[in-house]
């Protein structure tokens, strides 16, 4: 009886990091209707901890609480996109300003991510894809030592891993890939890596502002030319019965 | 039974009601120890809302938990308050860069809130003072129908709470209260509504920076020069035996 409280939050953080992690890549859509009982069946957890996973979410908002409707997974339709990019020329902004250069550790750990982030594309796993373009900035802002300011930046880059995810989705399925993507990327390394080694924050912020342009043009092109899923559902929550059927699948 | 939830639902939000007041009036004391088993026989609820208000005061950054050592409400020290100020002007901006002037109810909607301010100054209502301050900022950033930077800037405006509370538990003692602190504020307020008016966002960041640096001032004032309150003490959260007893009481 003692193991109780310690085994329920395993299998919270479990479950948690599963459902994290579907939202993050897709593999649950956006708009999803996610209701306690679901959660129950699928991971294999009582109502209490259900409830708790949800809750985490809604807190990192991941996930829409209604009152009287569920949990929604937060939409990624057109508004969603808008507020989200206009939000990330914020959270880059901060970075740029309140990055410390003096971090000693900065330049070999943004060399690491970078490093990460190449192998990921190079072996198409987007989960992870997302996740080291989250670190890269998350590292940055990370040096500012300010709690609010960091806390800010990781939802925000939190959420702009799920844009990841829909831009990756529909590249993997061009020819050019991974060659093209690669290069971009190398070149937009470099240019990052120069400004945090020269510490000019002007050219650090052109480099990052460049980069949420070019993903935003990715976006619309994976939005506009994608046939394999059926973007324009996405984040409808009402249309709750459908939306499991246009969920993209993982791998 | 059918009941049961809903009841306990009812328990929790009044048992986080109550906390959550008690933290921003500061009557419960910056670094103050919450452990479940205190919640639980200061407002009858039992173990699991116990533990679920904790962890919705910690989603709004008001309360940190530590894994080993329990809940404590998050400290106001230096550190803090410089992290605090910083972020505050990073709100203040962004709710100058935001706000929609073309919302048909900011008008009639600020003037009320100054009243009610004023009215709460007068009256030396402390949780109603920090309430208007915040429902103020709150308004404004509202109009920019952007979720993230709204959720951002309501935290900012919410820990900003404490400070206005430390501010007025401070100046309360003093000979010129209610006065000198009315004649600031309407001051301030016919600023802020002249340059929404005018929709000069330039201006109305100056008014919003310029009281920002006053709000600096006045606490710095409140802790170098308050002898009724150890203020010291405010976030030392491993002092835990001594906290409760340096913190000032409501009222």
């Amino acid at each position: 009886m003692t193991t109780r409280p310690h085994r329920r939050g395993l299998l919270v953080n479990e479950a948690l990091t599963l459902i994290r992690d579907g939202i993050l890549d897709l593999s649950i859509a956006p708009g999803e209707h996610l209701n306690e009982r679901y959660l129950m069946t699928r991971f294999k957890i009582s109502r209490t901890p259900a409830r708790e996973a949800l809750n985490r979410l809604a807190a990192e908002d991941l996930v829409d609480i209604h009152p009287n409707r569920g949990a929604f997974v937060r939409p990624l339709n057109a508004t969603e996109l808008k507020e989200l990019f206009e939000a990330l020329r914020v959270a880059e902004r901060l970075a740029c300003y309140f990055c410390n250069f003096d971090d000693p550790e900065l330049i070999v750990d943004i060399k690491h991510i970078h490093d990460e982030h190449l192998r990921a594309v190079r072996e198409r796993r987007i989960l992870d894809i997302s996740y080291w373009y989250r670190e890269h900035r998350s590292r940055i802002i990370e040096t500012s030592a300010n709690r609010h300011i960091i806390g800010f930046c990781y939802r925000i880059f939190d959420q702009m891993r799920r844009v990841v995810s829909l831009i990756y989705r529909f590249e993997m399925g061009q020819a050019d890939f991974p060659q093209h993507q690669l290069r971009l990327l190398k070149r937009y390394h470099a240019d990052v890596l120069a400004h945090l080694q020269g510490r000019d924050r002007r050219r650090l912020l052109e480099a990052f502002l460049a980069q949420a342009d070019t993903f935003e043009r990715r976006v619309a092109d994976a939005l506009l030319r994608s046939r394999t899923i059926d973007f324009l559902e996405l984040g409808r929550p009402l249309s709750a019965g459908s939306s499991a059927g246009t969920a993209p699948k993982s791998g």
